[in-house]
């Protein structure tokens, strides 16, 4: 298959529309990140890399290190993570502090915030120092060592954390948080101010692609078992109330941050990262979720 | 691949393990089918036919026989379907009235009991005969003239349909429901109670494992990209509260009901139907969980 | 106390004041009232009739209707009522459903939708004749033979009815409906359709200022205990959404309705009525809220 | 009327009935109270005191401290108060935060714990020491000085206060809480450990049955509006979700403690104060609750 030429068609169908979106306001950090950004990278395992546009420029991965946090948690503990967090869709962004009352502190998914701020528990719980490992987790996978954590964006997420910090004190009232909910928030900060670019994320995410196995060293480095169950996790829970439709649009397991970072994954055939900072209403990338569809249309290859 | 092997170790594998769950009992005729009924078939594309027990005994499909309708629907108006229902799971089966308040009588996806219903009504505007046509779109799929709907099931089931008057009656209020409501349960009960065994499950999602065209005359019966977007919707959405857990365990797009019934499918590989009448907590066969969960894990194809 | 020269200060004042809301519009019979009626009736016991305006003009009384119904009902049953609703303020209109569905089907408090259904289901159960029996009892209350219900506003608040027609079914998938749910709804849209002017309406409540007894003909036409209980439930739940409200700027039990009439008793002293059509964004009418919190201000009596 | 037979009466009848319920046990210092303690004291504004039993036993007030912290809360910015907070029942203990968040982060009245949280940023907001003039408010209305709060269950309290601290935060998301959460929190179980005996609550309670004005003095403390709106905020969110059975029962405006505390008052007429620990399922003294009842019963004063 041409994967140049079905990278040059997505590029120049996304020249031509302009999205409506906004880019993320929530953190004056992310306002400031120019709209018009754009960048696309394929990872191919039989004939490795294409890629267009902003491809090599880092940018904030927010809610994409949930799949990395969440697979550290499952190295360190395994399946124990499971007895915390369900792997059930959330249904709706409204019922968050509703649902996870009714469920009596057990998180929906390890995606929602909640899910993704009790991860982040286990780990403050099982790691000597949780921030480093994790750094050190996504360095290896990815093979790229120079990847760190943006401070001026953590902090700066850190004091607009209210809500984060009342979901943890409401798993904490029901005995579902372990540590400090300041440490808690601290790393969780952290992890959404890493910054990597769409090469570097098609890098690590080839992982999920490999069964495990990293392409660079030939090595398992996570179990095949664990990566079918974050690729299931990724399918049915990765892009906020918008799971569905991206199922039903591009169908394959992904992940999208409010950075306007999309990864998502084709079993046995590739990883891809498209970056694009103008979220649709949903809170997706908008070109990203365009130029995903594009890419399982152009190759005919969806898991469906 | 030994499939002959495979089905003999699943059959093992169930017989030595004792349900615990309990046969549907909201309706008499369901309560009355005995508990230890069990069979599977699978058929796959390049190898034919395999199947054990009692799998080719008609049950009650219940459920799913939302994916028919859904199909008919979608080959009647195409994507105008998803103007009046959506796509995303739909979270808890808790949420069901309120979540059809809080987005104005717009059901979550075609599979909760809201969605099946607009589905209904969408047949009973567009078509003459609903149910016949119906019921001749499966004849025609499965390959067997002989299915039909047992009318005892369907009035006991239209006994016991208020919670679905209630949501006709409030997707009516959200100008939702366009025809008479009894008229709309009556083709609803009618589904529900299609009878047929595993092997014609089996061979009526072929279809869905097939790209659309019927594994009998090479005829395109759907359109590739209509198939895709069903199989989707049955990956988030095909299993009430444990789509996630069913994506998780088994990694197929799949479909139960409460008759005791499971299909899943692998695309370009098999579709497969267990029946097991006694019913995990979530609402689906437990057994019928189990095989799959096996079938995938012997086979090692799962689509992530 | 000169209540004449009090009813002038506040027919003055309500002049000088126009209003933001509007007629209710759900029904085109409703939508037909000229917005700028106004009539007010204060009846005392010690010193008799005071009116201004559109006292005498008769219009729809809709949901004061429900303490008719209600106090039947316990005349009929007596507390047996309260097995079937509770008597709790309910919160949030946003609530309806899901509260009946979490509350398994027990309405709030009779005098939200759900629960005036199931008053109505009772008289339906209880009594012969139900429509000829319930306006019998309020035209002998009142005093006033001549009224009667407007079948052309019932008929069309029927059409429009399936919002209720989802309480009906949602609460009889409950077990807690008896009757069939187009008899009831019947019986319903003929309550909210009576029609009655202020004074008339000041006349009947008299009942629930005087402890039950007919003012009349000094006869006890309730027991005083239920006229306490009435009272009760008016104070806690009277103004859908604005009970709280209405009992901090007003401090008395009283009932609206979406005609734009609202009734408030002072037990021991007097009932009185308001009526102008236009609603605030709670519901309930304008100008008749001002006018008994003006009334309550100038006489200096309030329950609290 | 001879209030000393109607408290024999009263006690008599409290004696031969063994509670069902429970005492509170969510903090280790509430637990230790004996359940089989029970007084009850009655301020007559004619005719003085009368009492039996424990009444002169000091107890956790609890939520009834957030009568005198509102109080203090109108005495300083006004009606300012209910730009932050509403006056409306709150339905359902179940909806809290549910309706925090539909809500937009303003409680439905300032007697849910969300509500007296936002009153407690009110009161660290506008006043310098707010421990201790809060303290100082409650010495001067009952006329004792010895009332103080203690440290020991506050500090107990604090370390239990997880879902206080998921309501600050989520208020805190929604712009509505303005100080440091802690310190909130501090004073929120600073009052809540505030000890008073039932003839002092009935002496501090006595200012809303008389209109604002001390009794002892005759000066008038708060105004006579500010008396009647708390009155009637005490009538309809007083107890919980039991608000409505009380006015059915009851008829007065109150307010209840986990601590097993009731108070209670009749405009004009006496304020009253029962203490008995065991609650109902409900949250309310099942002794204290019965002994009101009992109470208007046999007085015949309720204010319907």
């Amino acid at each position: 298959m041409d994967y140049s030429k079905i990278l040059d068609t997505i590029q120049l169908k996304l020249k031509n529309h302009i999205p409506t979106g906004k880019v993320a306001t929530y953190i004056p950090e992310l306002a400031k990140i120019p709209g018009d950004k754009l960048g696309m990278h394929l990872y191919c395992i039989n004939s490795g890399h294409y890629n267009f546009g902003d491809a090599h420029e880092r940018f904030s991965i927010q809610s994409i290190s949930k799949v990395f946090s969440l697979t550290l948690a499952m190295n360190t503990i395994g399946n124990d993570v499971f007895k915390r967090v369900d792997v059930e869709p959330s249904g709706n962004p409204f019922n968050s502090l509703i649902q996870l009352e009714y469920e009596n502190g057990i998180p929906r998914n390890p995606f929602i915030n909640a899910g993704a701020l009790l991860i982040a528990d286990i780990l403050v719980s099982h790691l000597k120092n949780p921030k480093q490992e994790l750094l050190q987790f996504i360095r290896t996978i990815s093979g790229i060592d120079s990847i760190t954590s943006n401070s001026t964006v953590a902090s700066s997420e850190k004091k607009h954390s209210n809500r984060n910090a009342a979901l943890l004190h409401l798993m904490k009232s029901f005995g579902n948080i372990e540590n400090d909910i300041d440490k808690v928030l601290d790393l969780y900060v952290f992890q959404c101010a890493i910054e990597m670019s769409c090469q570097e994320l098609a890098q690590a995410f080839m992982l999920y692609a490999n069964e495990g196995v990293s392409i660079q060293n030939q090595q398992q480095i996570i179990a095949k078992r664990t990566v079918k169950r974050i690729n299931a996790i990724m399918q049915t829970c990765g892009f906020y109330d918008e799971a569905g439709e991206f199922s039903f649009r591009v169908g394959l397991p992904g992940k999208s941050g409010v950075g306007g970072g999309i990864v998502a994954i084709h079993p046995n055939q590739y990883s891809t990262a498209v970056w694009s900072p103008k979220l649709n209403p949903k809170g997706n990338s908008e070109l990203g979720m365009m130029a995903l569809e594009e890419l399982t249309t152009l190759t005919g290859l969806s898991i469906f």
